[in-house]
This record gives C-alpha cells, structure tokens and sequence, in this order.
C-alpha cells in the first residue's frame, strides 16, 4: 500500500484527511502547533504543552468508520458548553493533554488516542515543541510596515501580511514527522489557513528540507477563497507566490484548484509554472462542497481529483495502486455524502 | 462465576474493590453521588452532571491489571496543576463528564470508560440523578441541633453527626445498580466516609429495598479510625449503630473490622448482635495496610478476611467459588505487594 502524508491544519486538513483516507490506509497528518487561539491556546497558556486543537482535529478526521471510531470521534470533537472554566473545550484537546503529562511525550499521547479512534493511519505535530508564528504585515499605518506575534493575531489582521516566521526560529521537527515525509508517496500541502497552517511547515528546516528532497510527490491544494484577515483580497496565484517566496526551492507536481475559484486560469498557470516539477501541471476540478455557507472542499471530490493527477503522475512514471480508491472500514464504496461521487467524477474527468 | 457488589465512595471503595476483584471477576460498584467538592463538585456545578469523581476511582479500581488498563488507569487518575482553570480536575473526571454530554446517560458513559479500562466487572451511580446530603448536627452551639446541607460540610463539621438524607429525599435509584444488588451473592458496604459515602446508600429508597431484600450475604467493612469531622470520636461499634440507625431493617452476615481498631471487641459485638442474621459474626482481622501515615485497607489482607467469612457462609449453606481466590488478567497469584498474602492468612486464620 501507498502512503500520503498531509501537511496542514484545522479545517483544512480536515478536508485533505477525508480525501486522502478514501485513496490509501496509509494516511500520516502532520499538524502545525502555533496556534495560540480558543481551547487550545488556553491550554497550551495554562499547561505548557502543544496545542491540540488542531491534532484533534487531524484524529477525529482519520477515525476508523465503525461504531466506536464514530463513538470516540464524536467525543473528542465535543465541546463543554457554557460560560464556566470547561466552556470551550473540546473533550479530545483535555484528553492529549492528559496524556501528554502522563506519558511526557506528544507523539505517544496522539499514538494512544489514535488508537483509541481506531486509526490506521497517524497524526503528528510538526514540531514537539509549542511554536509561535510572527508576520511582517503592511497597510497598518507604519511604513516599514509591523511586526505581529501570534496565530490568532496574523490570521484576523487587517494588514496584508508580507512574510511569517517562526519562534523560535530554528525549530526542531518532530522526528517522526520527518521519516513520514522521507518516506511517503504522495505528500500534500493545503488548503487551510495559508500563512498560519500551510507556510509554517516549509519554515521548519529539518521539514522543509524533507519536503523538498523527498522522492514523494508532492501536491498543493489551493483555498477556496480568501480568508478575511491573513488573506483577504488574495488571489489563487498569489497563495502559490507567497508560498514559493517562503520556500523557493520547494518544487511540486501538482497544483489542485477548485474550478469555480480561479477566475483567471492563465494567471495561476503562470505562476505555477515556475514551481512546477518537469510532467507538473496544474488541475482544475469542482472540489469545492455545495454548502455556500461556508467555503470547504468535498472529500469525495478532492479524493476524485487527487486520484486523477496521480494517475496521471503514475502514468509518466509507471502504475501504482495510490490513485485507485479504497474502501474503508465499515464503509462501502461509493458512499459518498449525497451519493455524487460518480456524477462529479462524469462532469470533469 | 458468583457476583459481588460494593457499595460505597471514595477511597474506602476503591479498598473494598480492590480486595473484591481478588475474589471474583464479577465485581460491581455502587457509587454515592453526592459529592460536592473539589473536581467533582465544581463539574457539578459547572454541568449540571452527576459527580464523576468517586465513579472515576472506582473504574480505576478495577482497570484490567495488563499495560493498557494501567496505562488508561493512571490517565483517569492525573489530575492537573498549577493553578489555571484545570488545577484539580483529575483528566477521568472530564472524560466521564464528556461522555455523559455526549451519550446522554451516566451508565453508557461509565460502560465506555469501563472498556477502554478493560473492567470486567462495572461501575455504576447509586442514582443517575446528582444528590444532595443534608445532616442534623449537634454541639454547634444551638440547643435544636443545626442543619448542615452538602458533602463537603457534613464530612468537615466540627459539631457531632446525629442523622443524614438526601434531597431529593426521595431519590430513584439507577436501574442498572439495582438489578447488580437483587442478582449478587455478596454484597458489600463499607469502608468510607460513613455518613457522606456508605449510608447514603440506604436512604435511596429502592435501593435500601434491594438491600434488605436481597438473597445475598451483606458484609459490613467498618472503617479503620474516626474521620476528623463527621465520625470524629465514634468507635467501630457507634459506626455499626448509626447505620443501624438510618436503616433499622438492615440484617447482615458479618461484620470485619481491623483487629488493632477495635478498643473493645465485647461492644463492638454487642452491638452486632442486634443487626447479625442468624449465623453471622463479627471477625476481626489484621486487615490495616502496614503504612502509617493515612489508615488505609490493605486489600490482599481485606480479602483474606473477606474470603474466610465468605468460606464460613458456605460452609452452613453448601460450598461455592466466591471464597477461592481468582487470578486476575495478567496478575500472577500471590502478588499482593510486598508478597504477604501468605504470611498474613498464617498469621490469623
């Protein structure tokens, strides 16, 4: 069996999970730990230990389909209520914290939860140690333009931020995180909160040079929209630009866009062009849901276009089982929510 | 297999528990659940939810004896620090509160954490309703008596305990707990905070029922000491009476207490007598864990005593298993700690 490995964080990844889990069983998240807002930066403030928000999140994201995967998946996403000392907790980020007094180790708290949710793939933090994420952001007033320190800050600031970087600056990388990327197939970067969970994975040296050197291929999947705050005003081009400009040498295979997101093609072919690996290309599809509450991607639809460029990435480089879908426990193939993963796979392939 | 049942809360439960599980696989808990202090009560308050705390030390009293239940087993158990919105919550305390959040019903929450801790027996509330204590105090000053309501005030009072109740005062009991009393061979109440922990059992009204009524053999585990506030000054034999006193039906089979607490045996059997079934006894029995600093049962001992009275029982009513030692997951027969067991059933058998 082939393996993925995501890269991301929140909601984002979220979705990259969903899609990837439909593809191979061999799905390792690998989560950013800045995040300094909600439940999580409380508890990171209060105890000293990573964020687990956002690896929750990864967990509950990759919960085996059976009975006790749903059962323990909705517990760890449920959040206390109220306006007490709980309010806001979700049950899953107490639950790694727990573990990670008791076991003093992150990677082994997220192991046991994993297991508890039945995984067969593996979440892990891009760093063992809580990280900060700073920004250089212009259009605040000052003309050289501001510093601003922390997830939360960056991500609602209504600056244009310029640059990010991380404290401490040279981070050490989880080194589980590194193997997975070392020796993955398939590594994916995106969608999610651009300059707050997708950069700050090329801004660890010891990850960024796995992600550039690995002989996996590597695969970016653009937001559906700007985000207000670290984005606003961003166009599909510009998110593959300021990604480039944080890691210059990162090459990529494929660039995934939701069709209806990109309202100038040529532009983001442009753009893509000068990080594109020789065979690269850029794909268009409809992977966005029908939701318009609020922009997310369709696993069922990002799986169908995900297996579309490796296929055609296989076909350069001779066949593989990766792009073909897999059925996962308990659930049937086909079960796509609302049963389209047929019409959609007609409408663009 | 023959069944036990321990009623009670607290640390004197988790003793009783750990002797019983020694002597059979079926062990159910009974838990009180009128705790109003520390993690327990502020979730309490906070959730409207019962108080998981004594439920929590009850499953880890039974948690499977194998890596993983000793793993879970101690996560449930920590508690965290500093001095943050989580200090004192104890990581199985939220857990169960999230669970019952989640499922909606104690019982399920307590079977879920019950698997992931590998019990073979379970952990049931007295009532799946959040109780109250309310006591009549004397020696506070007032000629009347005084009225004293919650947990924590009864069991910390400086006057002198004459009677307690619940309120609601007429609590249903939980179902599940129940059917465990009706259908045990044994059922066991006491050691613990003996107004707050272990007479609250009688005064749930189906419960007291099922208690009077039930086929099994009832052994009384009187405490090693007074507890400063609500027992202080009581001998074991004053312990025996005010359980008399709140439940005058109660007829049991034996009554064990520690051989060094008991000033004077002819009391302490006097009083028996009048709560003895025919053929009852009380046995006294070394059954204090050596360490000195809080009494405390030591549960190899508490077995032995527990198996000989057992033995006893059958002896008049045909042989059974109850009495025999079992070997536990994982745990090889005969390591209690510091390897007594044989010394101490030498020593007073």
């Amino acid at each position: 069996m082939r393996s993925a490995v995501a890269l991301g964080g929140g909601h984002g990844l979220h979705a990259t999970l969903s899609a990837l889990r439909r593809l191979t069983h061999d799905v390792t998240a690998v989560v950013t730990v800045a995040d300094d807002g909600g439940s999580s930066g409380r508890l990171r403030r209060e105890l000293g230990l990573l964020p687990p928000g956002d690896l929750r999140m990864a967990l509950a994201a990759l919960a085996a389909d059976d009975d006790s995967g749903r059962r323990w998946g909705e517990l760890v996403q449920h959040r206390f209520g109220g306006t007490g000392a709980l309010a806001g907790h979700a049950v899953g980020n107490l639950l790694l914290a727990g573990l990670m007094e008791v076991l003093g180790d992150p990677v082994a708290a997220l192991d046991e939860v994993a297991a508890l949710l039945g995984l067969r793939g593996r979440v892990l933090p891009m760093s063992c140690d809580p990280l900060d994420i700073e920004a250089e952001v212009t259009g605040l007033g000052s003309p050289d333009g501001a510093l601003i320190r922390g997830q939360v800050a960056v991500a609602s600031t209504p600056g244009r931020v310029q640059r990010v970087w991380l404290r401490p600056d040279r981070p050490r990388a989880c080194p589980e995180a590194l193997d997975a990327v070392k020796a993955a197939d398939v590594l994916l970067l995106g969608p999610g909160s651009w300059f707050t969970s997708v950069i700050p994975h090329v801004l660890v040296p010891e990850l960024r040079e796995a992600l550039i050197t690995s002989p996996a291929r590597r695969v970016v999947v653009l937001n559906l929209a700007p985000e207000p705050g670290e984005t606003a005003g961003f166009s599909p081009e510009q998110h593959l630009a300021v990604l480039s400009q944080h890691a210059p040498e990162l090459q990529v295979d494929a660039v995934i866009a939701d069709v209806a997101a990109v309202p100038v093609p040529e532009r983001l072919h442009g753009t893509a062009a000068a990080m594109l690996a020789p065979g690269g290309r850029v794909h268009l599809a409809p992977v966005a849901a029908a939701d318009p509450a609020a922009p997310r991607h369709d696993p069922a639809a990002l799986a169908d276009a995900l297996g579309v460029v490796l296929a055609e990435l296989d076909m350069h480089t001779g066949p593989g089982p990766l792009a073909g879908p897999v059925q996962t426990r308990a659930e049937p193939h086909g079960s796509a929510p609302g049963g389209q993963e047929t019409r959609r796979s007609n409408g663009w392939r």
